[in-house]
């Protein structure tokens, strides 16, 4: 059993659930090189979450209890969205954080939701404390293997669509995205990860040489704001991580904004992340090197719809 | 000469100038049936009016006074963007009812911009004036063949890309898009018009036999709202349009939220309005009729970084 075989199981088997998002290449943003681009947060709940959670709960023997989760927001839309779709109950706790337009999200799945005062860690704690009570199924966010495995599709699927890039930038929450695609890429392409300054779990862990807890804040922390980087995601990163990069809540607007402006293309902070880093210089490609951004969340807030 | 020579000249014309657009298939909207979706809104300045733009400028000797255009925004847009990128002075009319979203599109490429109270003709009016005064080059929004030929790039690129629908639904405002399409496709597969009810300049002319004056008003009405269908458009039409249907503007309303909320994707009304008949049940595709709608403009008011 490898990494690579599993995410190639894992795309037939979410296939039929999943939308095959598109991918274009575009300069814009001010910058002065083309840039490939993958418009992940086109997927099922606006972001690439849908892809572990199809890939979970078509991989494991559901309880009558259904399925429990604990999520800043994108992750308990598409758990939601993937159990309802699939004939499962759904639970999900939402922290406080995640905000008015995320938690319509999920309710609009029709599932169970609990709002939890407070950040991610207390929506998982509670989401614990649930799945002890009721045999429900827990779905991690990022740090569980079928998740990462789910989350790997979307590279294998931008590598089946032709991606050239020498370098991708992808950003890091808890890292379940990252690390599906460092176990897809096993070094066949370098993978930078973009974090916000005040959100940096990785980073932090890499430093540290072990994960470690930080703080969380800024505009993207209600979908980037782990406290602690999934351990999948650090073992993985020792070895096939090329890089390492921070960006400030101020590069992460301008680029959410840019996206919009040059591109049409609306993005919640943690979605132009990746973006930042090169359009701020934390991350400076070299003349020749071909870079490609996963842009990979789409749920803003306010909603353009709310009213 | 013919239409689809012209339109493959024209694309490799522009090539440089104008982004490739991504398709996708997606089974969303509370349809029973996958559609196949060109978003062409991301497009540069949010429509496809750029690829006439370019194809006008680039095969046509511009006079030093530059180039003047009437809009009810996106061609404004789309002129003044291409303009400035090969170097030309851009004078653009902009009916009051553009809004203030489009407006501002249309300052940030730096071109010189006056606001005509009012609808889309006394813009054009005014357009008409000042190019008999100063020399400037007209660039007409829709009733031009190097328009048209642009606006036909659009199709081909998507039969480049794979297009594998029967039928394509098109939205119609003054007919550049529609006209492009036909030109381009000569029969090969179904095009079907939609128009809104209150702007229905194609409906209109079909049923007289001849164009004719229409009133205009609507949702989609800055973008879509013609007083009278491009002559080039009639003709191509008469001999090659599949159907013409029209949708309210509740249907174009919930199209435009179905976009967003179902696939993350952000469009003005016009945009919505190709959708909006298949939603609607406008157009009812036959049991195995494979359909693709065109996705055209999204520059939505207000927009969503507006302050």
């Amino acid at each position: 059993m490898t990494w690579t075989s599993d995410i190639e199981t894992a795309r037939a088997r979410i296939s039929a659930h999943v939308q095959v998002t598109p991918t274009l290449i575009t300069q814009d943003f001010g910058l002065t090189y083309p840039v490939e681009i993958k418009l992940e947060q086109l997927q099922h709940t606006g972001s690439f979450k849908a892809r572990g959670a199809f890939n979970t709960l078509l991989s494991a023997d559901v309880p009558k209890a259904g399925v429990v989760a604990a999520s800043g927001g994108n992750h308990g839309a598409a758990v939601a969205y993937a159990a309802q779709a699939l004939g499962h109950k759904a639970k999900v706790f939402v922290p406080e954080l995640a905000g008015a337009s995320k938690i319509a999200l999920i309710e609009r799945t029709g599932a169970d939701l609990t709002v939890v005062p407070g950040e991610y860690a207390n929506a998982l704690q509670a989401a614990q404390a649930y799945e002890a009570k009721t045999g429900a199924m827990q779905i991690h966010a990022y740090d569980a293997k079928p998740t990462v495995i789910g989350q790997g599709t979307c590279m294998a699927e931008w590598d089946a669509q032709g991606l050239a890039a020498d370098t991708v930038l992808i950003a890091v929450g808890g890292g379940g995205l990252i690390a599906g695609s460092l176990a897809w890429l096993q070094g066949a392409r370098k993978v930078v990860a973009v974090e916000p300054e005040t959100s940096c779990a990785l980073h932090a862990a890499l430093q540290a040489g072990t994960p470690v807890d930080v703080d969380v804040s800024g505009i993207a922390a209600n979908a980037l704001g782990a406290r602690r980087i999934g351990s999948i995601c650090f073992d993985l990163a020792q070895t096939h991580l090329g890089q390492s990069v921070l960006v400030n809540d101020h590069a992460i607007a301008s680029a959410q904004r840019a996206l919009w402006q040059d591109r049409r293309v609306l993005v919640e902070p943690a979605g132009a992340t990746a973006l930042a880093a090169l359009m701020s210089g934390a991350y400076q490609p070299a003349p020749q090197e071909r870079v490609a951004v996963l842009v990979c969340g789409a749920n803003p807030a306010p909603d353009p719809f709310d009213t």
